[in-house]
């Protein structure tokens, strides 16, 4: 049976001062960042040791109580509300840098660190950690979500940039998972089971990131399309050819008009493609004038690409604001960002049916896209007081999950299961949701780890 | 209880003459690529669909008899070999190409099929699959083995470039793994557990493959070093500054001189880097330079670079045939082939201690590695009827897994576990593995599915 309260009062005989049951504070934990509605936990605990958080999670166990990994919160299906109550873990005091390793081209880190922080850190190295979701959010986080964002056309998702991580499972054992070395082919691959597991597995307590050297050259190009198939067009034919492109965002109409009015700027209101392209000096500028070359023949606009950081940092504040921007241009809303991740032949489509729906059910909503990678947005507001609204905006991320499943995509491409996208779980997998809840099981007996996410074992 | 005659019956009234159970049939499966005695199985089947290896499957379940994938039997460590008998499915017939996906960079494909036949059917495409181990092994096979080889270090392992896949389970089940979508974060990653799971969690049936566009220009290099240290030193400079090199090889003294003699060469008898760029013909010539100034600061020799095709494949050949020649230069001798991979500041030492070690025992063997990932293998030579020799050379092995752990490293980058490493699962994994136990029960709780390998349940 759960006994939630003897687990507390084991908890703060252990903790004493690192463990809350204040409402207002566990008020702060039962947020999201958009539609959920507030699910507290019954407490948050602060451990700093990997050690600590064993402990807490053998006390939870030994009470069946619910276990929720907790970074800084910016995760966008609900994924770490505590729908059964419980004890939220707050990661935050485990936020060091615990060694980097220069020649090897590694950084081993505490999953409570941000990955601004850890870049701030790594500045005097000449290497930098590249995913970059957007939000500030912790790398355990972001590897417990599968997180990607705008460069994982160049340098992958956290899938490909986590290669070892520590881990404290179910029961309170702690293992460590892959190794120091680039690649292995000893074992079934943990690591990356644990990746995008969403706390439902174990808990990251320590993880060892790929660094990538920062390069000589960065140019920074933006350009507007007629239409999004034009856009994409040019997109597929640069990545056929096989430009290494960093960055390349589609930013559609309204997304412009919004980012126009936040940040001071002018982009024609037209479909846009934001770019970016890493090497040596002469590499970058060959990279831009063939860019420039495809997209001429793709009928785009004049292509203007700086190497001037100022510019650059300009144009990517301005596409990292577009969820800001767009919040703004509709003040007071309720926002809801979904995505879907499609076959790259799909996504023309895929945002114009998008677009369509949009405008046929009167909703408000603009599109952002990965879309080297098949990966679209679309942010969505509702009044706050209008569930109707809600509704709708639900209805229109159903009909985009629907689509991609039907052309052989993803209901999620970055942002992960959660709470939102649990009733695709069985449409996307098939037969093999079975197996993952039976790996569920295996590494979760009693159903403690973040339960009632990914996979429903009732 | 296990019955085999019982399965083999029920298989040859299912497949008639697409069972074997002829001697001399199955003592070619019985045999390896390298020192493990023949183990053949008790038959030999060769289906042609997934429906067909569900139904083989359920009845080798059903009778809990061994069922062993076989591909082109080029493994390094005993993988294929039924030490426990039963049924080897031989995928020889499932070798086709299923689609092309051309705008999508994909390919799906079926698990027969080898990388040169892919590679010749994508030729008129633009597009390649670039994973390289040498061998013309089959793709099922070098997902199961997490298999890499020359191009790694710029296009990542199979591990990164399967995105999807079916598989029969051991209870005869097929799922589907993953979409065709490049990246989601909808679930437990299935498709990365089964890669490099040496057929004990289930046999693949069908992969989709990434592709990659054909490069505009290939430039590849050569060039000798007077220590391993220093050609090292020079890989880690040229991966900090984001070369992003195709390929980067070294070659010890004595393969450059098996080399040599088999190839008709005149390389100077010292360690080597052989290189190979990918980009657009601006791209690949600045990359050749800077590479130029990397190697003269490290004291390379003078650098020899190409993008003729003619003079990149006389290169390539050589080094493809590094392992033939080596096996020439030592005629009639049983060959060894051991890999470990350890962090790329480690490379260096772990190389000149193996040298050392080579020298020390008196042993015959040449080292290859893949220095950009801090993957290397030594080739080693017995004779065939002295056991005294190849306990040598094990014992060299040993060392070598050893010393990798000691730094952080895995004893296999790229050959997997098979019979050869098992010993060293617990050293690598530790805690983990009693979870890699645990996942192989669930998996498969009668144990028929490659048994003896990679985990053992006894």
């Amino acid at each position: 049976m759960t006994n939630i309260d003897q687990a507390i009062r084991e908890l703060k005989e252990f903790l004493v001062d690192r463990i809350s049951t204040a409402n207002s504070k566990l008020s702060l934990y039962g947020q999201n960042e958009t539609y959920f509605e507030e699910m507290p936990p019954d407490a948050v605990v602060f451990p700093e040791t990997t050690a600590e958080v064993a402990k807490i999670v053998s006390i939870c166990a030994r009470n069946k109580c619910p276990v929720v990994p907790w970074g800084v919160g910016t995760s966008l299906e609900g994924h770490s509300l505590a729908i059964r109550g419980g004890v939220t873990i707050d990661m935050c005091h485990m936020n060091k840098v615990l060694a980097v390793k220069q020649e090897d081209l590694l950084a081993v880190v505490q999953p409570g660190l941000t990955r601004k922080k850890l870049n701030n850190e790594l500045r005097a190295t000449g290497l930098f950690f590249p995913v970059d979701p957007g939000a500030d959010a912790t790398l355990g986080g972001m590897a417990a979500t599968r997180a990607s964002g705008t460069t994982a056309v160049r340098y992958g998702t956290m899938r490909e940039n986590v290669i070892a991580m520590e881990v404290v499972l179910a029961d309170g054992r702690t293992i460590r998972t892959g190794t120091q070395a680039k690649k292995s082919s000893a074992g079934y691959d943990l690591t990356k089971l644990f990746i995008g597991s969403e706390g439902t597995l174990g808990i990251i307590t320590e993880l060892t990131l790929i660094l990538h050297g920062q390069p000589e050259a960065v140019a920074a190009g933006v350009c507007e399309f007629e239409t999004v198939d034009s856009a994409v067009g040019a997109v597929i034919s640069a990545i056929q050819m096989g430009i290494p492109m960093a960055r390349i965002e589609l930013i559609d109409q309204i997304s412009i008009r919004a980012i126009n009015a936040y940040s001071k700027l002018n982009y024609p209101e037209k479909p846009h493609l934001f770019m970016e392209f890493h090497g040596s000096n002469l590499g970058v500028k060959d990279q831009s004038i063939i860019m420039e070359q495809i997209i001429k023949e793709f009928g785009g606009g004049e292509f203007k690409w700086s190497v001037k950081p100022e510019e650059r940092n300009r144009l990517w504040a301005a596409r990292h604001e577009a969820y800001y921007a767009t919040k703004a241009f509709f003040p007071g809303k309720l926002g809801m960002s979904t995505d879907v991740c499609v076959p790259i032949s799909e996504l023309a489509n895929a945002i114009t049916d998008t677009q369509a729906d949009l405008e046929r059910f009167g909703v408000t909503g603009a599109i952002v896209g990965h879309v080297g990678d098949g990966n679209f947005h679309t942010l969505m507001f509702s009044d706050r007081h209008d569930s109707e609204e809600l509704e709708r905006n639900k209805m229109i991320a159903h009909r985009m999950a629907e689509r991609a499943l039907a052309v052989g995509g993803t209901v999620t491409g970055e942002h992960g299961i959660g709470l939102g996208k649990m009733k695709y779980m069985a449409q996307e997998h098939g037969e093999a949701l079975p197996l993952m809840v039976e790996l569920k099981r295996t590494f979760d007996p009693n159903n403690i780890m973040n339960p009632g996410k990914m996979v429903n074992l009732n």
